[in-house]
């Protein structure tokens, strides 16, 4: 098992069809499996050797794809940089990696001068002139003779992909090309997410690992891919209409922005036939205007995370014709196990919230020289997600929280997106987070930090009253911090550890 | 990525749906699965540990998918005795395998008593009385305690499957949790061959790998699955009219019985969804009957040898709406990479016969105990099939004779299937098999034996004429034995091993 197989397959069945597209430039499966080759001759003749990792760090291209493919052709591990990080989460990550070799776009070649010291090789894949003491990504592929695909593949490492950093220094999640392999073709197994020689649209960022397998399950089962270099609505409305895209992953606030846009009614997007949303559930008045949008398309939602190559749930197309579990992750695919187990690891009955630990051929094999977190994490082969959720009577994954922000008070377990979505439906509240805090009487008491819309006053009894008519009274808030903003990261999560920290300095429980 | 991953999961999705139906008898999720744990205690308790063989010789039940199940679920590895066998077949695979219990139903009892002396214990899954010194399956199952399911998967042996003995001994094919896995979601990413909760006919012999593959595939998804004992087109056409069945594998030779059977107007058949049929191609003409049968099926053909778990192409549903490749096994499955290659092992180009190489997760590690067996059929990772076949330009495979059947004649290969097809033709010829023989002028000369139709006759120029007329002349046979009856193993296959042996005793070449 390759993550290469497909281009031999493609290669085999449909040599002249195009398997990138790029703005205007269109590269066949036959052209673009020789630059792949050749670009993987490159990486050799650079001193890249296999179990090397190799990372990218760029908007979307169809070099980005090449770059992947480029990688596993000889053996290399790919490590797909955050395109939203700031330096020092970048430098780190290529430290800790030991990642020597950078392919870096127009857009991030600035940002390469302070990351000289850690890297070996810096390799320009952008569109305009290759900056000074860097290689030119075509004339590599022009001068490099090709390599024969070494087939590296089962156990072998794909890719070290790095998750988190709202939480500390984030963690390079180990995935081997059996991992995405079978995340991919058992999701297949279970819904045509990608239609046989269908167009899948890439605009959701490919750092992501979300992008890297709707890639591999479009190149499964043959296909076209087509690749904006962001997300931007007209953009996405005017690929659909040129290219008649059948497929693409969209998280539901691109499609949002796709489904109310003024000029939606101006593109024809009646190709679409499948629709692959994740992260967040779907609320539902947007499912019904998305539908409409894209009469054709069979919606189907993805639970999972890095750790898990990413796939663990589905909530199929079907449930979404259904519509009484809109609010569910979907149920485990075909290549998953699911249980839901209390702190001591026992399993817990259905309708019960406790941590989702998943287990299958897709959970990693670690985090990349973090042996502790990697111990804590998989244990007897099971990956603990750090979420917590619950499974209903017929399966389907309904998620609570991230088990670290849930409150024990007294005894009782609290969720704080619960608590958070019930204070937000004040009027008064613009945003807010839930934390537990030290408390003599009850272990952790539930506090709130919350800031306030322009012009609008709240206290802290108000808004205690309020939770305490919508949710149990040991859930409402027992004390309020009013704060200018809430403090985020990158990325945009609110950091509780930064809330939480002052509260539990002077204790021996560590804040994560 | 463990055999028993999907029990689980149906366990929590639908414990209440009918996993089996055999007969009258209907067990649920729930039951079946408390069933199975009680059975790999019972094999505990009876002294099976993980990694050893267990072996069944039965006909299709449900107990047969228990068994299966069972095994996997306590690290023991199945050993699914051919049905066809002779008492020296059955004794060999027994013993080369070190397998030391059998369990046997009523019609395969008898066989045991001769077999007592390489077994420690047998056990009787029959429905009939159980015979003396024999465990009784029932018995076994409810006094047993039930075990935790030791989720032992990846790379472990979950089975060794016995194949040939047309051509000496049988070898023992070890396949792992992955192996089948791999075969059975790629299938499913590239064809929806079974269907969500539907139900799946088992009525070919569960022995052979496409059986418990199938049984796979409709776990994956989820479903029940209805067993018949042995294939007998009435009960089959009863079963699908009383259970509504959506899918089942079954060759094309079956498919005709049903099809042309004179009372198929009285059943309702209208509930097939999909029809995997394998090992040979199906007739246009029997197609055409056959959809008009089925019109609501989709029609799938697999390639595929137990060697590589076991499937390589499909001939798509799409495929056979074309309708213009029907004589092509399909192409190659997301799972599977296929290579033509000269004797020398070099990749030759499409439209050129050669031998028919897969790479793959879903390629055997190795022959039971034939290391020399296992370094000839694997060579770098690929698995040299023995087949003779090419692809065409857009990689559709279509296979013409095993190798070991192609005839080098003056430099030139000609394929033995070629050649029967065409003597086939003669009006006089009843039966006829074509081999190589040696030739002092031409290395091998192709030589037919050819049995005659009752009141017909032919001399051996008369057949070279009607050859000549129809192929090359290098193709048609230089000499002709006609004899009473071809020599066929018990599977039917025509013994060419026993009709090159006089020829070519005496020299150095191995006559296989």
């Amino acid at each position: 098992m390759y993550l290469t197989q497909s281009l031999h397959r493609l290669l085999q069945q449909n040599p002249h069809a195009p398997l990138t597209m790029d703005g205007d430039r269109v590269r066949t499966v036959r052209e673009s499996v020789d630059r792949i080759a050749r670009l993987a001759g490159a990486f050799r003749d650079l001193g890249v050797a296999p179990g090397d990792r190799v990372a990218i760090l760029a908007l979307n291209s169809d070099r980005y794809l090449e770059y992947l493919q480029a990688c596993w052709w000889m053996g290399a591990a790919v490590n797909p940089v955050n395109i939203r990080w700031a330096e020092p989460e970048i430098r780190y990550s290529l430290e800790q990696s030991g990642t020597r070799v950078l392919l870096v776009d127009d857009m991030f070649a600035p940002v390469v001068d302070s990351l000289r010291e850690v890297l070996d090789v810096v390799i320009h894949c952008g569109q305009g002139p290759t900056p000074p003491g860097m290689h030119d990504y075509e004339t590599l592929v022009a001068d490099a003779d090709p390599v024969p695909d070494g087939r590296h593949g089962g156990d072998t490492l794909a890719g070290v992909f790095y998750t988190g950093g709202t939480t500390g220094f984030p963690k390079g999640v180990m995935l081997s090309h059996a991992n995405l392999l079978v995340s991919s073709m058992g999701s297949l197994a279970a819904e045509p997410i990608a239609v046989p020689g269908g167009r899948m649209l890439h605009a959701a960022p490919l750092f992501h690992l979300a992008g890297l397998t709707t890639w591999n399950m479009q190149t499964l089962v043959g296909g076209t891919h087509v690749v904006v270099p962001s997300f931007e609505p007209v953009a996405v409305m005017r690929a659909i209409q040129q290219h008649r895209i059948t497929t693409a992953m969209l998280p539901p606030i691109m499609i949002q922005m796709v489904v109310d846009h003024p000029d939606r009614a101006d593109y024809d997007l009646s190709s679409f036939q499948a629709v692959l949303y994740g992260a967040s559930p779907m609320p539902e008045a947007l499912l019904r205007r998305a539908m409409a949008t894209f009469p054709e398309a069979r919606f189907v939602q993805a639970y999972g995370m890095t750790e898990l190559a990413p796939v663990v749930t589905l909530l199929t197309a079907d449930d979404h014709v259904d519509g009484t579990r809109l609010r569910s992750g979907g149920r485990s695919a075909p290549h998953t196990e699911i249980r839901i187990v209390d702190a001591d690891g026992a399993e817990l009955p259905s309708g019960t919230v406790g941590e989702i630990t998943v287990r299958g051929g897709h959970v990693m094999s670690g985090y990349w020289n973090k042996p502790d977190e990697t111990t804590s994490a998989l244990r007897d082969g099971w990956m603990h997600t750090g979420d917590g959720g619950y499974l209903d009577d017929a399966g389907y994954l309904f998620i609570v929280d991230r088990i670290k922000d849930m409150i024990v008070t007294g005894g009782e377990n609290v969720y704080s997106a619960e608590v958070e979505n019930v204070l937000a439906q004040h009027p008064a509240v613009a945003a807010c987070a839930v934390i537990g805090v030290p408390d003599e009487v009850y272990g952790e008491r539930v506090h709130a930090v919350v800031t306030l819309l322009p012009g609008h006053t709240a206290t802290e009894n108000e808004l205690r009253e309020h939770c305490k008519a919508l949710v149990a009274g040991y859930k409402a808030p027992r004390s309020v911090d009013f704060i200018d903003a809430l403090p985020l990261s990158p990325a945009g999560k609110v950091q509780k550890r930064e809330l939480r920290a002052p509260y539990w300095a002077g204790t021996s429980r560590a804040v994560n």
